[in-house]
């Protein structure tokens, strides 16, 4: 088997993938690190170690879960159907276009999301749903025109 | 590098990913809609432009929620296990099958909890899971054959 | 296209992939398995057939979601970086070893989250997050020297 490493397409598509699989490891950690600050627990068994047993989650921890289900909820799409534009075929030009705007984009969106700072937050949640989008167009394209 | 966009395993494979990325963007997009139409928001920052602060989600927001957690837990495995087919030599017509009728599945079991149908919501959950069990051993029996 | 069913950096991929999607699969049934014991539903349409409507989870179904949620936030960036990792052309040894610790991580981390065992759900999930940031060096390594 040949390997995709001198691959331009998926160059750029590995570059994105451990971006933003750092962001969301990141956002996951982030999430136990801000609970532990708050000494509380959602488990029993950490409880008897000195955190306090809470049914919900504080209102900063909250936060940080809310940021990570929506780099969940639009990462692993965009993740899937950006291998699918590799394996396709799809332009190395496009490729870095779309893939760097979509990663920079959650990038930022974390951050905003973090910081409270709106509109920042919509905006850029809205331009990775729109790279998603383009990058949708560019897989069917890619198999319309092979 | 040979593209696999003339391999109609992977073509089966392109085009179930395209629906169902599609579904799961919809219900994470349809769950800020209904939020937005509700005028509430956990976030302090959007309280700030009109839309009041709450902890928990609204029933109705809850629901399309339930509804994106469940696609998250099912679409995400088949598509990694999906690929992992199409890289392993599967064949196309198993793919189409396999990859067609969870497709169909996943979109109207996404019906059935929005409508809050039952039997079918669980009918079109039990099918979904059965194709992704087929799909795990299709997987075995093609690397076994290998 | 030549299949990579007899790449073995592929086949230790396609069997971590199979052990983790059996995985994340066992825990979204069995939390429904042990919701259906507590009688209880977060949906109306459940609640016309016995089952009493809830807003939030009963504390052992909550258990088990906090299982999957764990799971799906680990297990998915590693999926999709293990996938490069296969694709770029990585060592057979490494991707044996680099995933056979992880999934054996995993596997031990939702018994011991299960089970409400600490230390040991700490030690798995750090073990997992270990063997996901070898992977990412691991990668990176490889995209270089190539």
């Amino acid at each position: 088997m040949q390997t995709l490493a001198s691959n331009p397409t998926f160059i750029a598509y590995a570059v994105s993938i451990l971006v933003l699989s750092a962001n969301l490891l990141f956002l996951w950690a982030y999430s136990g690190g801000v609970r532990g600050k708050t000494k509380t627990t959602p488990n029993v068994e950490d409880s008897r170690r000195g955190a306090k047993l809470v049914e919900g989650e504080p209102p900063e921890v909250a936060r940080v879960l809310r940021a990570h289900k929506n780099a969940m909820a639009n990462i692993v799409p965009f993740a899937i159907l950006g291998l699918v534009y590799v394996l396709a075929g799809g332009s190395a030009m496009v490729a870095a276009v779309v893939f760097g705007v979509f990663t920079l984009a959650r990038l930022a969106h974390t951050f905003a999301y973090l910081g409270g700072k709106q509109p920042w937050r919509t905006i850029w949640f809205v331009t990775g749903g729109l790279a998603t989008l383009a990058l949708m167009g560019f897989i069917v394209k890619t198999l319309v025109v092979a």
